[in-house]
């Protein structure tokens, strides 16, 4: 089975070439929209005391589900145009905050 | 191989974990951080004149490189904690969309 | 005449006492909810070619408006809780901007 | 004495004018910098538990007063560009708003 984050830029590819849409996905562009999704996300939280899961009303999950996919496809395009592997990036920012954060001794 | 969002979240999950972060890592403060790194990505952006590609310094795309893993890190744990499949929704949202934006006939 | 920020400032309180809502507004919230405001904003802009007022179609200009409102109430409100004089902030502000950015000689 | 929003306007007209940096002040990109600037801001309370003003340390005061000035000085120059008025913007807004939200009975 191909890797989720390849099959999604394949997706996404696909999609927005049916449309002739490339004219329009230059990177500051998608980064723009992708602000704006992450917004539609946080407004689901953004009156809660704390912003525990427990304190979400049940009919916004499936909302915040959606926005979380909008995100995503959002990043998996802008990672394209801009040749990076999601993957392979997200590693190595993980082995720098690794450095940059130490655990605790034990 | 495992695949690379499934990946991530044990990760994520391991490295919040080591540092006893998840006491602060409800929904709304990851959504606030990942708020915070998607505009970090779009201050690469914002004065070029039109945002393509071609229009970044050279340097900057190590930089951009970061701030999309950060933005993909994430939103990883926010999924996680909320008990979504991101491919799945994904998916999902690219169903809906192409039904909302039906490709133009040929 | 009152001065606008401050009679903005004294409207915004009593709109959030007279629905109890100051319960809400702490500054992370309003700060949180600042940034949905800022995002539907952007989200008038994020297609356009250059992004120049003249891109825009007739009928954004007054969604704008509002959106600009919204930022602007939002601003106030937090200011408010946090004690900040906006005026006196941003002249300070434009201060260290003019040494951090001389003009170019003539 | 000049009512703050209109001092203000004048203000950042000339600052940009004498560093010609007009031509990258397009309502878009002003509209992308407002929105970084947004999340410097949010960055101060993304992890605190509730964020009521108790929860700042010390030093983040001074910090978040500046963060306000930014956001304040570009949603000003973003209304100059579209000829909106920001405090009769507000007023309006002010009124839908209690319209849209009645005063509980008393």
């Amino acid at each position: 089975m191909r890797d989720s984050l390849a099959d999604l830029r394949e997706r996404t590819r696909a999609f927005a070439a049916a449309r002739d849409w490339e004219q329009y996905h230059t990177p500051k562009n998608l980064a723009m929209a992708l602000s704006v999704e992450v917004a539609e996300l946080a407004e689901h939280f953004q009156w809660l005391p704390t912003g525990r899961a427990g304190e979400l009303a049940g009919g916004q999950h499936e909302a915040i589900r959606h926005e979380l996919a909008d995100v995503l496809l959002y990043l998996v395009q802008i990672a394209d145009k801009l040749d990076v592997d999601l993957h392979a990036a997200a590693l190595e920012k993980i082995q720098l905050n690794a450095i940059k954060y130490p655990p605790p001794e034990p």
